[in-house]
């Protein structure tokens, strides 16, 4: 218990994944963890735009690094008449929303919640950077308290000594789900499918399983079925970049197949997260394709010969006649009562889970 | 039709998969093939039999190193009397035929016509050595000859301008499949998943096709599902390690998933190859599994931490329901009445495809 505890707050420690210092922003690069621990240091808020499209930080870390961005551009700023200022940093929330457009309406929401911070600041003579931290870290906080509560949720759907398949990574819905386990006295194990082509399954969620004291085991993304066929699964869960409140899911490429695989099996589904409601519908969802070479290498290791072509999707849509149902902060909503959710919750929360 | 029957030529002369030549056995190392073109030189049949367990050759690769190692223990043992000899071989043909458990019978099935071969030549007194590689040679053009017709029927089933998605390697059915596919003057494309943790489609099947001229994408394993329903996709196929005569399909792990990807999308699954004697149901198959650890790398590169469990399942079964049909050289089967292609052709043929 007290290890478990000790790890998780250890693991969501936000300075872990993007921290800003003194005109400097430090990011863990994702891309080489957990062979190497290595910090992408950004100088400027554009360093760190570029930063998150060039994936060093993935899954929520975008959320901790976008706002660090905006305290640097803050910095940078500092000098400017306050007019200056607010046109600057309404520049540079521009810059860094964009980064990655899959992601673009959260991101935006959160630099828009920093703009306000800005503001405030701005016109009550504050350290305008450090508001901008405060904000995140009350941000950040707010969402690990609802995580928490998705987890509780989510858990009691595992039985004790069940095994759960996870998709790519989502440190924060991992760790408090272990962590949930732990206090609910379970002991589960996890397959994590490695998540071609950046590993992130491989890489990140196994090594948050294994942090938590977890048995955890990493299969190819080709191995689901085999799995859920031979070892038995009894739950399938995912975090999501996007819930449409029309119940579709847009999580990492591979979730969608995977969800085929274990309705075949009788898996249940579950998301983790809120619906999102800058997404009424799935039409309003940009899927982000990434350069088609990355899918011809391996760790950086040529696999495919010259002239071969690659493809690169890098998320795919679950339609939700293949959700079972959505771990939200309010409980488990059916993903074709979203609205339910919607209604329940109206106002209640500023931040996206 | 001039240039792809050239490379079909150059790709299929067994020369290049595995050849005995005066006290040698050199084997194309496909496992750093395409990025390097390598031969492992056995000289002796154990080292054939390593080098078949650690995976060197691939595919139907090991059904020309496996009579070639039995070349070279005829050569090793060509001193001892006649009665030892034909002990010495019997024991090479266990080594061999047992290197890999799930393709062993028919790797038994191949040694055992070795063992004929040799037989033969002690009675009349002739070179036992040449005589195994003229008998391979033989059983290697009378199965490029039935894969030739299998290829005829599948083509049948792929539209003028179609798409096409593989599993795993196949160089033979692959090729003759193109070259079919341009004598019928059908331009199509294929979809090659990588097919972890070895990424035989990435680095094997895609190199044939480009060979070919063919327009070829590698996806990782987690694709299938987003290109069916995004780039759609007419015909799914691969060859097997065994199709049991209960229509149940033995083939590189990954296929099943993908199966079941395919019949969600109302995609044909169509499994080149006959079914196998000497597997009449399901039961009889033994599924290897290989070394976890693995799973934990790609490319020879770490992936997972330290104290993350690896898997490898090297196989898996898929189940009739999810086989379209099952393409022969006597024509297409239904996976329920593959008694109709075992009567049709009792005795016919003396090699499996």
């Amino acid at each position: 218990m007290q290890r478990a505890d000790k790890d998780l707050a250890f693991m969501l420690r936000y300075e872990n994944i993007a921290w800003y210092d003194n005109g400097e922003v430090r990011i863990l690069d994702r891309r080489v963890y957990p062979a190497r621990t290595e910090f992408v240091v950004c100088r400027s808020h554009k360093e760190v735009a570029q930063a998150i499209r060039d994936m060093v930080t993935q899954s929520a870390g975008p959320f901790t690094a976008a706002p660090m961005g905006m305290a640097l551009a803050a910095r940078e700023c500092r000098e400017l008449s306050e007019k200056a200022q607010r046109e600057y940093l309404a520049d540079a929330a521009d810059t860094i929303a964009n980064a990655r457009p899959t992601t673009a309406r959260r991101m935006r929401a959160l630099c828009d919640e920093c703009l306000v911070a800005a503001d405030e600041a701005l016109s009550s003579g504050k350290d305008v950077p450090q508001a901008i931290v405060d904000k995140t870290i009350a941000l950040n906080n707010e969402r690990y308290g609802l995580i928490d509560r998705i987890a509780q949720h989510l858990v009691k759907k595992i039985p004790q000594g069940g095994t759960v398949m996870t998709f790519c990574f989502a440190e924060t819905i991992v760790g408090m789900m272990l962590r949930e386990c732990r206090r609910a006295g379970k002991e589960i194990r996890i397959f994590c499918p490695e998540t071609r082509p950046y590993f992130q399954g491989a890489r990140l969620t196994a090594t948050v399983c294994r942090d938590m004291g977890f048995d955890v085991t990493v299969i190819s993304d080709n191995m689901p079925a085999f799995v859920m066929q031979r070892e038995g699964v009894d739950v399938f869960t995912t975090a999501a970049d996007a819930i449409c409140l029309d119940g579709h899911v847009v999580n990492k490429i591979g979730t969608f197949q995977t969800a085929i695989v274990a309705k075949h099996f009788g898996v249940p589904y579950y998301v983790t997260g809120a619906p999102d409601l800058a997404h009424p519908t799935i039409d309003t969802v940009n899927i982000e394709f990434r350069d088609p070479e990355f899918t011809l290498q391996a760790m950086g290791v040529r696999t495919a010969a010259e002239g071969v072509k690659g493809y690169y999707p890098s998320f795919d849509i679950t339609p939700p006649e293949l959700v079972t149902g959505v771990a939200t902060p309010e409980g488990i909503f059916s993903p074709y009562e979203l609205d339910r959710y919607v209604k329940a919750t109206d106002g209640k929360y500023r931040v996206v889970v």
